[in-house]
């Protein structure tokens, strides 16, 4: 069998360590030389391969590819592109297997979430149906901590870091001027969905932080929650809300949809953490601030997690030697296999039971009164967010790495997608 | 003459470094145990001395005590209030001086931005007056940078390394997804009247990323403004934007104010961040995303610049020296002796110099269009955020210290504030 070359994606919003993962590909691939040729990677994900705009990363060198482990962002470019159905779309199909066909492609590694694990796993049966079997290899990847059997996703842990560090400091910052002005902060956060990232800002409490949680899981209850928080801030003096964006009334509505108008009469864009603070200001008086950290919380490799900078570089390296094996259709997954000491092996998923399924929090996992996290939660969480993994500095800024990035020769006609 | 004791007070918001002048003014206190007697800090800034509110130092550990040089926010709190003039408020100045006679403080230890300055000032001037002469020394501190006669203020450093780390990782990240979605990213900062802190944003721009940036000091002028960012997204496909909160309109009124009502009629408090997004949505349909920073920059203790940290302790330090030489009614600066390799040393600066005085960017620091800092400023900049200094850190999250913060006996009747 002649010797295959590889193609790496990254898909969807990118996070502090999905180049980690691309670093444990590549890095591994060179290892395996013998059954691995080259690596391409899509310039600007999956769009790349449909308009055949590959990335040759042999041109790379070791250090550029190792510095991709401390990089933020997506090196090669993403995009949010999602391939329909089969019937519905079968001619991008069809170009990704000629594109692949055309440049020896025989292992596609996607480096995404739930949309792209559904991409990766159509790939693989399609490519055997046409006849040219691609080995597709699924790489998790999202923020939102919502992909179902792997414990946990490479770039949750560091965004979990950066939302748990960052509602510590703030509320400190809140306690010092609670006698006199600010008695309220509050910080929106990512997780349309799910509130992985939301509870992430619970973690504070073990330091003595009066929080209070709004998850997209719990129905919103304006009165319940006015009600907590100005119990909290009679008993502590202050309290800090973290709000997450996809927080939302019975009615689906989102709190961040609150038909504002600006003075021409359009429709203003806002975010929930304004809208929260506002609604507590109008019921008790108390003086807010309030943050909306937005891409700061997925980029910020400065304070990620050293755990989920491992994991993003093990399941990279994984889905190589998945592919090696001669696997198909899989995802390399983080299991756990102790909370304390916290003990996790990669294991593998069939990307079957992969595709189109969203893990939310279970409901033991919040509070009964569901402002808080419970200590199975927290059991969760701790280790996912330990280690410090520093970027190197040079005259005070992180020294990330930008790539080449040199194109591979086109070999076919254009397509328009 | 009998040995005095110290009072210490944090006034207005708080930032990731004055705790470390704290540990500095208290760490050279008990070096000089023969000249200075206990460090009493105000709870709550001056308030506590008003209401007799005293916190005593000398039941804090030495090893807590050495924490505050790497925890964030105002150990023993900090107010927002001002002292009026000594005509309209003669009452409260007395009050003042009577506390410090009846605690036996000789030393009276302000740690603040321009108001405190002033308040300094005039306590030294009138504790002379009332027979009762107490040595003022003000700490400076603000993270608006805006005092005059020292190169920098501590607490500033810290939030410009934070601007602009935060600011180069999410440009980063909005690279990475500008082909098919976010083309703008657009991060708001402190800073009401000086550009200081948006300025460091302009610091990415030695890694290619294009940044504009809206400064207090320059009239916002939307259409050169929506044809800059126009001009930058189609040269670099993305561009990031920071935002002063204090930007405004040549008549004043700052970006933030638009006159949004909610459903019900309601003035809406808004951002900058997200009115600037929404203009440029308008004018070019550029999808983009927003982040307010607030109490998340001026916190982040976790990315503080070790210059900062280094000064905000030196100036505590010096301020206790100056004291035991008999120096009053002063505030020990940051003089700049060269930028590189940049070297400073300590010096020292008449109150009646500091007080009222705003120290704005100078025109020569901002590039010709209004848009960006030129290398002058880069050069002033590039010191300030230079070096990390980690707090330690324990499963996950960092070891700030919370101290015991023991009441010092009360001797006088209350007083009503």
């Amino acid at each position: 069998m002649a010797k295959k070359n590889a193609f790496y994606a990254q898909s969807g919003g990118v996070t502090a360590v999905i180049n980690a993962s691309a670093c444990g590909v590549i890095e591994t691939a060179r290892k395996h030389k013998d059954k691995i040729g080259k690596v391409y990677a899509g310039r600007n994900g999956i769009i790349g391969a449909l308009t055949e705009e590959l990335i040759d990363t042999t041109k790379e060198s070791a250090k550029a590819i190792a510095s991709l482990r401390y990089t933020p962002s997506g090196a090669f470019g993403s995009c949010r592109y999602k391939l329909k159905s089969l019937e519905a779309n079968k001619r991008e199909y069809e170009r990704l297997i000629e594109i692949f066909k055309a440049h020896n492609i025989g292992y596609f590694f996607y480096n995404g979430g739930g949309d792209s694990a559904d991409t990766c796993y159509k790939v693989s049966q399609l490519s055997e149906k046409l006849g040219y079997p691609v080995q597709a290899i699924h790489v998790p990847k999202t923020v939102d901590n919502d992909l179902p059997i792997t414990d946990c996703c490479p770039g949750f842990g560091s965004v979990a870091k950066y939302i748990a560090v960052s509602t510590l400091e703030a509320s400190f910052d809140v306690a010092s001027m609670a006698k006199t002005s600010t008695k309220v902060f509050v910080v929106e956060v990512m997780g349309r969905h799910a509130g992985w990232i939301a509870a992430a800002g619970g973690l504070v409490e073990d330091h003595g932080i009066p929080v209070v949680i709004l998850f997209p899981e719990i129905e919103f209850d304006q009165k319940k929650f006015l009600a907590k928080v100005d119990a909290m801030v009679k008993k502590h003096g202050y309290c800090s809300v973290v709000v997450s964006e996809g927080c939302h009334y019975p009615d689906g509505k989102f709190l961040a949809e609150q038909g504002t108008r600006d003075a021409f009469g359009h429709a203003q864009l806002g975010g929930a953490a304004p809208v929260v603070a506002n609604m507590i200001k109008e019921a008790h008086g108390y003086k807010f601030h309030w943050a909306v950290a937005d891409y700061l919380q997925r980029a910020a490799r400065h304070i990620a997690s050293k755990t989920d900078v491992d994991q993003a570089y093990a399941l990279g390296k994984a889905a190589v030697e998945l592919a090696i094996k001669g696997q198909n259709a899989v995802m390399p997954t983080i299991d756990r296999i102790s909370d304390k000491p916290y003990k996790w092996k990669v294991g593998v998923a069939p990307l079957s039971k992969v595709a189109n399924v969203e893990k939310f929090m279970p409901r033991d996992f919040i509070t009964a009164d569901g402002f808080g996290i419970t200590a199975k939660c927290r059991n969760y969480l701790l280790p996912l967010i330990k280690g410090e993994d520093y970027p190197p500095y040079k005259d005070g800024l992180p020294q990330y790495v930008r790539l080449k990035n040199v194109a591979v020769p086109k070999k076919l006609a254009g397509f328009k997608i």
